[in-house]
């Protein structure tokens, strides 16, 4: 398996892509491509022990920037490290296509200068594979599309649907609309119209779910906009953060708490541990020809590592090819 | 002051509704109007200490139950208390209504059947005060208008400040929308045309912000479309539980931790208390001619005294007049 990797993608890049792809390197033995300016790539890699491993320099003079305005950026960069690293899967040079970096730029250049749709799909999705206590559960659009159709929705179902056969080995997926009830006449017009389309269609569609629901993984599949996905990611890592941070300093308020602090330190690490998204480290970009993972832009080297590894399950399991597929039977 | 509570109100009325009825007649003096079945209400109070307590009962045989269809239940149950209850604040016999009760119902009955729309008003929001580390935010609208056009966000935008003002002592409340992002740009299409709105009214507009600034009190009215505020809160509510669940049970894993959880107890207590919501009790249904707060179903005594202890501030601060020159002003 040939993987590129964005090597100027996350916050600190490229301190921990590097690492992290030479850490996959080191594991599975896959080739790892990367891709960005090539000589600080060659000083970054300096500091690691790549012998034996199957790393490969591709150069791209440009970065698309965090702060970069995506559809100035895909537009005004084309020598970016997006543009020629999705070039090398749009050619067949390389299975799929890993960053860290700026989301909008991802999508841009994904979508309207290098791999393009599927033909077929009206809007690409962008997926986020949440881990919860209970398991984990696929939640799209996180924002892709700000603005919907119920059609769309009821696409990205479909495309959840495949992804969680094809990569998370689900047999019949549960397939839910977040919603702000359970019932059916619940939600707002599009939610509303979706669920009609969802019904008539050939998937298992189990009705709305509310938050709790879909954080207790009673559905695997969790369809919403990405306006409202993107603030729901949000809201449930702010939500994380308010709560660990009041936590840790209430305990530190007082001696007597602040050692029961200390005794139950390895409780938490195992809670850190069971929600932590950098265990996932990245989400697929579903609709696109080719495969393509969006990691945090505060990844860590571990984070990075993790995105490779959903790129190698997303090649094994030709989720291009199967979205085709399903979308030619629906 | 005459205060309405619906003691067929919460999950397990009329128990938990007339406890902290008669806590709130015993802590602040005021009159208190228990409106429902009057044998339910004779009975339970019989369990406490009434005397020298203004407590007085105006019944109604019918309950709009949680699982009623609102509008269903609000045309077909005219006796109900919440129709007894608002009927009373609409004829000047009462100055609050408060209730744990069905929230489809509470706005339907008020809005349609009681209390009805101030004048100029387009679209009654139900607010939420956030109890957060960092103070106290109000988000509207969180479940009155699921689907929302950019000149009602300008509204609640206005009510929200009003309320900030009169009855949250904020000179000059800090008024902000919910978005995917803080620039200018960023959001779905009602979230930008809503942003150009109040760019050009005489609010205290901040901007755009994210789950994050608004879970920091970055701003002191946070305004987004009642299908989204009635997930996002919701989303809040689960995240929390989750990861409480998660820390006891990874804390009861093993001794050693159990024991640091046991010592660490009292901190826990802290921070539950700093993000409680029963702490705050309700919130207001802002835009009917009368003071409403509405509490969540499974609302305990403390929180039905809290909901009343809104009521009186909100009553107090003479929302109902601030709202009706306040819309005149716009």
């Amino acid at each position: 398996m040939r993987i590129v990797l964005d090597a100027m993608g996350s916050d600190a890049y490229p301190v921990p892509d590097i690492a992290g792809a030479v850490q996959a390197a080191r594991e599975w033995r896959d080739e790892i491509i990367l891709v960005g300016r090539e000589d600080a790539i060659r000083q970054e890699l300096a500091h690691h022990d790549t012998s034996g491993l199957k790393l490969e320099i591709v150069p791209a003079p440009q970065v698309i920037e965090m702060e970069d305005e995506p559809a100035w950026a895909a537009r005004e960069k084309k020598q970016s490290s997006m543009h020629v690293g999705m070039g090398l899967v749009r050619d067949g040079a390389a299975d799929a296509y890993v960053t860290a970096g700026n989301t909008g730029g991802v999508l841009t250049v994904a979508t309207l200068h290098t791999l393009k749709r599927i033909r077929g799909v009206k809007r690409p999705a962008l997926a986020a594979i949440l881990p919860l206590p209970a398991g984990r559960v696929i939640l799209l659009d996180i924002g892709a599309n700000a603005d919907c159709r119920p059609e769309y929705l009821h696409q990205f179902a479909v495309m959840g649907h495949i992804y969680a056969q094809a990569v998370l080995d689900r047999e019949n997926p549960r397939v839910a609309l977040l919603s702000n009830g359970e019932e059916p006449g619940k939600g707002n017009n599009l939610v509303k119209d979706a669920y009609k389309l969802l019904l008539d269609s050939p998937l298992n569609f189990v009705g709305n779910v509310e938050p709790k629901e879909a954080i207790a993984c009673q559905a695997d599949v969790v369809i919403t906009d990405g306006f409202y996905g993107n603030v729901l990611i949000k809201t449930l890592e702010a939500t994380a953060k308010m709560l660990t941070d009041l936590i840790r300093d209430e305990i530190k308020a007082s001696p007597l708490t602040a050692v029961g602090g200390l005794l139950a330190k390895p409780a938490f690490g195992r809670v850190a541990r069971r929600v932590d998204p950098f265990e996932v480290g990245g989400g697929p970009l579903l609709g696109v020809n080719g495969v393509v993972i969006a990691g945090h832009g505060r990844s860590n080297a571990r984070a990075i590592q993790n995105a490779i590894r959903q790129a190698r399950k997303a090649v094994e399991g030709d989720i291009v090819n199967a979205i085709r597929n399903g979308l030619t039977k629906e």
